[in-house]
C-alpha cells in the first residue's frame, strides 16, 4: 500500500466508477468521523432524521436548479444501477398488448432491450451493430412504432465511445439511460418521460441511481407491481432505507456543479476537454479514433494505436507518469480516456502532452 | 453545524442506519482522499480493478471465517435492502403451483409476506399480531405445510423488540431476514437455504445487502427470471457495478468482528450488554419492557415509562447528555435502545446510569 504514488493524486480516466471532484473528497474527509453536530458520522444516523432529510432535499433542489426541472418531475434515488432499470422501466411502462421501441447502440442498449423483451413486445427501432456500434443511428434510420409506449435510448456509450448529439426524433415519450453523460450538457427535457442514471460516472460514487420521472408519464404505469419495483412507491415517499452515503456524496457533487456555473458552464468545459483530445488524435496517423466523427462521445474518448503491443506500452507508460485507467473496455481493446464532468481540464492537457511524447518516442 | 457536541462522539442507539466501530471510521478517514497507492479514493476506481476485487475477496473470506461457511455457500452483495429481498426471494423460490410458509412477527415479516403473495401461495404459518407482536410464536404454534418450498422468518424485530431465541422447527429449508441481528450470534447454518441482511444495522452503512445462499437451494430456483433479480446472475459473477464504498466499509467491520474474537465473543458481548439493560428495566416498576421475556431482543431493547410525557422528557434529557436516537419506532412509541454489534458496552453502561438518574429525579 506504500509507494511514491500514494502521496499524489493521479490523473484518473476511469470509465466508472469515475473520478470525483477533489473538493468533494476533502469535504467528505473533513466530515469524518463526526458530521455536523449529530455526534456521529453521516453513515450512522437515521434516514428519517432531519439531518439526512435535509441532505436529500438539497440534492433535489440542486437537481431542479441544474436541469430546470418543474414540479411535474419526481426525483427518485434508487438502487441497483442502470441494470435494474433495464427491467424496471418495461415492467412499469410496457402495457399489456402494447409495444416499446429501443435504439440499439451498444452493449448497454442490448441489455436494456433483453430485459424489456421479457415483459412484452420490445422493438428494435434501429441498430448500429453491423457497424460495430461505431456510430449513432440518424433520425432517418429510425423505424418507429407510432403507438409505442416509449422510445428508449442510451445517450452515451462508454464501450464504443459514441454519444447522441441530440435527442432522437420521435413523437412518443423518450426514456433515456443517461448513466454515462448525466448532467454533462443541456437536454430537451420536454421530450422525456423518464431519465435514469447510475451515479458512478458523472455525479457520485457507485450505489445510487437517479431516476427523473414526469408525473404524467408515471401515471401511465401498469398496476399491481411489486412494491420496490413500482416507481410510484418511491415517488410517494421515502419507502425504505436509501443508500445514505452515496446520496450524501451526490449532493456535494451537485453543489460543485452549481458552483462551476451550472450545466451551461459544465457543457462548455466538457466540449473544450473533448475537443482538445480529439484534435490531438486527429493531428497524426499514429492515433486513430474508433467512433465515427459525428457520433463521437464527449465523455469516453476511444482510440487505437498502430499495434496492440504499442497500446499496452502506452497504457503502462501513462500509468508510470500518473495517468491511470486508460485501457479500453475488455470487449473492444484499445485506449479509452473517460473525461466525465469531474475530470479536470489539466488531466486532459497532461494526457495530450503524454500522447505527444509517446508518439515522438515510439511513433 | 457547530456546537459543543460536534467535538464528541455521542452514544448512538440508532435503530438503523446504526453505529459503526470508531476504529473503522478512523480507517476510512485515513484512506481519504487517497486509497493505498492507486492515486485516488476507493470511490473512484473500477469495480474490476485488483484493488477493489481484493476488498470483496477479503469480505467473503471474513464471512467464511465468522460463520464457518463451507464452499456450498454463495455470498452475494446486492442492493435494494431487505425490501427488495421480500420480492426477490419468492420470485426465485416460490414454485409455480407450490406454496411457501411465513411466520409473521411484525411489520417487516408482514411486508415480506405481502410481496410473496404477489408471486403465489404464501401461507401464514403463525402470527403474533393478536398479541401486538409482543412475542415470537413457539414451535408449538406453527402450522406448517410440509411441502412448502421454504419457511420464512424475521430473526429479529426492530419495531417490537423481539427476537427468535433459536431457529423455528421445520423440515423445509429456512429463509431468514436477518437484517437486524446478522453476525450478532451463532446460528444453525445447516437449517438454512438463504439468509439476507441489509448491512445498515449490524455490519456496515446503508446501501448493500448481504445474501448467503446455499448452492443446493439456489439450484431449485425458477427459470426465466429477470437478470438482476435472478440470484444465479450474481452467484455466477460480478454482473454489474456493486456499491463499492458500502462493501469497502463492510469489509472493515467484518475485520473488526474477527479481531473482537469472532462470533462467539461477539455473542457474549451482546448478551452481556442486553442483560445489563434488561436487568435495569426489571429492577423497578418505573421502566416496563414491552416484549415478553422469552422473546426479548438482544438487539433492540424496547420499554415504556409510566407516561408518554415522561418518555418525551427521557429522550430529550438523554440527548442533552450525549445519548442519542432513543425514541421508539413511530408506529409504537416508547423508548428503544438499539444495541447492535458495534454499540460498545460503555454506551449501555452510560444509558443504565442515565436511567438511574432519570428515575431518581422524575420517578
Amino acid at each position: 500500500m506504500n509507494g511514491v504514488l500514494s502521496c499524489t493524486r493521479a490523473h484518473n480516466f476511469s470509465a466508472g466508477p469515475g473520478t470525483l471532484p477533489q473538493s468533494v473528497l476533502d469535504e467528505v474527509r473533513r466530515e469524518l468521523p463526526l458530521y455536523g453536530s449529530v455526534g456521529s458520522s453521516i453513515m450512522e444516523i437515521s434516514h428519517r432524521s432531519p439531518e439526512y432529510t435535509a441532505i436529500e432535499a438539497s440534492a433535489r433542489s440542486r437537481l431542479h436548479t441544474l436541469l430546470g426541472l418543474g414540479d411535474e418531475w419526481h426525483i427518485l434515488f434508487l438502487q441497483g444501477g442502470a441494470s435494474m432499470q433495464f427491467y424496471q422501466v418495461p415492467l412499469n411502462f410496457l402495457p399489456n398488448g402494447g409495444a416499446v421501441d429501443y435504439i440499439v447502440t451498444g452493449t448497454w442498449a442490448k441489455k436494456a432491450l433483453k430485459e424489456a423483451a421479457r415483459v412484452g413486445v420490445a422493438r428494435v427501432a434501429a441498430s448500429s451493430e453491423k457497424d460495430a456500434f461505431a456510430h449513432i443511428p440518424t433520425d432517418g434510420e429510425l423505424e418507429l412504432d407510432p403507438d409505442a409506449a416509449y422510445l428508449h435510448f442510451t445517450s452515451n456509450n462508454t464501450v464504443y465511445g459514441t454519444q447522441f448529439r441530440k435527442e432522437p426524433e420521435s413523437r412518443t415519450p423518450l426514456v433515456c439511460d443517461a448513466s454515462s453523460d448525466f448532467l454533462s450538457r443541456s437536454i430537451d427535457l420536454e421530450r422525456y418521460g423518464l431519465i435514469y442514471a447510475g451515479a458512478q460516472k458523472n455525479i457520485g460514487p457507485a450505489g445510487v441511481t437517479i431516476v427523473l420521472v414526469r408525473d404524467e408519464f408515471l401515471r401511465r404505469r401498469n398496476l399491481e407491481l411489486p412494491t420496490m419495483l413500482d416507481y410510484g412507491t418511491h415517488a410517494a415517499k421515502c419507502f425504505n432505507t436509501p443508500p445514505v452515503f452515496a446520496i450524501y456524496v451526490v449532493e456535494k457533487v451537485l453543489g460543485w456543479l452549481v458552483d462551476l456555473g451550472g450545466i451551461e458552464a459544465v457543457e462548455k468545459r466538457n466540449l473544450d476537454k473533448a475537443k482538445h483530445l480529439y484534435t490531438r488524435i486527429d493531428s497524426s496517423d499514429f492515433y486513430r479514433g474508433t467512433a465515427r466523427e459525428a457520433s463521437r462521445s464527449l465523455m469516453n474518448v476511444t482510440f487505437r494505436l498502430p499495434e496492440k503491443d504499442l497500446e499496452e506500452r502506452f497504457v503502462a507508460a501513462a500509468k508510470s507518469q500518473g495517468l491511470v485507467a486508460l485501457k479500453g473496455h475488455r470487449s473492444v481493446g484499445g485506449i479509452r480516456a473517460s473525461i466525465y464532468n469531474a475530470c479536470p481540464p489539466e488531466a486532459v492537457t497532461a494526457l495530450v502532452d503524454f500522447m505527444d511524447d509517446f508518439e515522438r518516442t515510439c511513433g
